[in-house]
């Protein structure tokens, strides 16, 4: 190696290092100068988001006590309705004051910041969240009906364990899974009703206990794994509700876009309820999965208390459907009210407007 | 109410608006700004990311082809280490290429970015990942001794299911939120040994399997629990090399930090050793509870091929503990082949060195 080579080498490296260090302070010097901008938007955005409110409540409160008419206040509403949707649906959400982070999600990431900082990134993130439930309900509607139909054809009505456990653990599986970007989408801003979550937590203590619940085998098969051929049947009956709700909940939430009514983070799991052509399918069906679920749950019970199967597991699974059956049935009409009286409403201001 | 007083929330809600519009402005120009100058400062990151890797094979070829004596290089290379050293453990870090985030961290969480953005949030990861493992080590150690004491004290050597699968409840959770941390820490820039995620891996499938697996009662206690009660005395063995592992390399982790030559990013889960003082103790123990992974693991072979249990749980366990223990004892002694080289190149450059 002649001398001049040896030279040209030791040279580069001594303009990496110079350049490593440049490169350093201009990334110190970026992120102070933003992080100060950033501090200041964050600021404003935090204070228009308390005038909103405090505005909101205001006339909220004038209402009451009729020191205003209903077509202002309404006209004002829906102006302060425009100015908060300006501001959560556009670039400025992310300097929006963010929902603390769940101590679900510091139990499994620890304090990992999970909320996006742009909007393009959450709205990705929403719709894989879109097409993760939709090929989770196909699974939902295929996995149990494969089950029930080797039960019969196969099996000789006898479900072997391994099948069986492995769709608890899926199960397991699929309820984290659900439970963690839940809490992520709700990070991000979305309005999704702590109750489908806390349900979440609930199907997947279920499917951890489930899983240390022995499948008994003959003889006496048939008795004996009643409550597993219920379990599976429900699962089918969900698993037709789920696909039902994507589409409606998909085509709804569309709608209400448009409508520039919703948040595009606005995950509406579950049944909640809105485009009338598929409600009239949807809600018979989520009140008939719901009573399903809660006669799956004492028909449980009642095999403890008989005494056929004896095992905590049954029990425990069995008081945690009617609890889960009970939620759902109650947040169900809840939301049901609330869009009745939300159409009520409009109905109101309509007729109003076409009698001035 | 009175007109002046209409007339000023109405002023109040078209003021709010026309905030709300401005925020929205400002902030999309805010965006547009800063990701533009991000993306330059991205540019040059990588550029010199690549730079430094170039430079550094080249001196290694160099080296080989005896075109370069070894204290130039050496030399060349601490400086290229140290230039390095500034971009990734600075402010700069921020805007080098990240890895990519891996199929598991998607599958629980989606397409949501766990980077975190700046220095010191990383570090708060780092730490309380740290503090995550000391109260796991606790647990791991008083758990299983809990449930070994009580079985001699209280329930007449015959363990109850519910303990024990409360036990391995726990296991899967703390091992899954063990390789979503480290999937995360990785991504954020540590250089954790794949193996040890991979091992994480066994042990939320081995959990998971476990909680499948019946938990045999009277008569004949001892020989049908044979199996998890083994399991358990390797489990407080475990607690202890990892409380030895934590103290230890923290410590070297300090060092080395202080020495300027790791970044703080740094996880060396389990079996890599340094701290010369403590690594007499530390290393024996990682073997002995190696050869106990794998002895645990065969007699569970030995109890499925004899005949004494015939479930696949156990023949499943069984490999899966055999091989663990194969992948830490090789991953182990490759550590500590690379340290050992390590050293007597750092013995050779100061003996030299006292020879000039």
């Amino acid at each position: 190696m002649d001398a001049s080579e040896k030279g040209r080498v030791e040279e580069e490296v001594k303009m990496v290092v110079e350049q490593a260090k440049e490169l350093q302070d201009l990334a110190a010097a970026f992120i102070a100068k933003t992080s100060g901008e950033e501090q200041s938007i964050r600021q404003r955005a935090a204070t228009l988001d308390s005038n909103i409110r405090r505005l909101q409540s205001l006339i909220h409160s004038l209402l009451e006590h009729k020191l205003l008419d209903q077509t202002l206040a309404d006209k004002l509403n829906e102006e302060l309705q425009r100015a908060r949707f300006v501001i959560t649906d556009g670039e400025a959400s992310a300097f929006l004051p963010s929902k603390a982070q769940g101590r679900f999600l510091r139990m499994f990431l620890g304090p990992i910041n999970v909320r996006a900082s742009k909007k393009d990134i959450q709205l990705k993130v929403k719709e894989e969240y879109n097409s993760y439930r939709d090929r989770t309900a196909l699974l939902f509607l295929l996995f149990p009906s494969a089950l029930l139909m080797l039960r019969s054809w196969l099996w000789n009505g006898c479900l072997p364990a391994f099948p069986v456990q492995l769709y608890q653990a899926w199960l397991l599986f699929l309820y984290t899974g659900l439970a963690l970007r839940e809490n992520i989408l709700r990070v991000n801003g979305s309005d999704i009703r702590p109750w489908w979550i806390y349900h979440h937590y609930c199907a997947m203590v279920m499917a951890l206990v489930s899983l240390t619940w022995e499948i008994k085998g003959q003889p006496n098969c048939a008795q004996k794994q009643r409550g597993v051929q219920l379990f599976l049947q429900w699962a089918i009956m969900q698993g037709v509700a789920m696909l039902l709700q994507n589409r409606y909940q998909r085509q709804r939430l569309y709608t209400r876009i448009a409508l520039g009514k919703a948040k595009r983070m606005d995950v509406v799991w579950g049944e909640t309820a809105g485009v009338d052509g598929q409600l009239w399918l949807l809600c018979p069906v989520l009140f008939i999965m719901q009573g399903f679920e809660a006669y799956v749950g004492m028909l449980l019970l009642k095999t403890a208390i008989v005494g056929v199967v004896s095992e905590w597991q049954v029990i425990f699974c069995g008081m945690l459907l009617v609890l889960m059956a009970v939620g759902n049935f109650v947040n169900t009409v809840q939301t049901l009210m609330t869009k009745s009286r939300f159409k009520a409403k409009m109905k109101k201001s309509k007729s109003k407007q076409e009698l001035n």
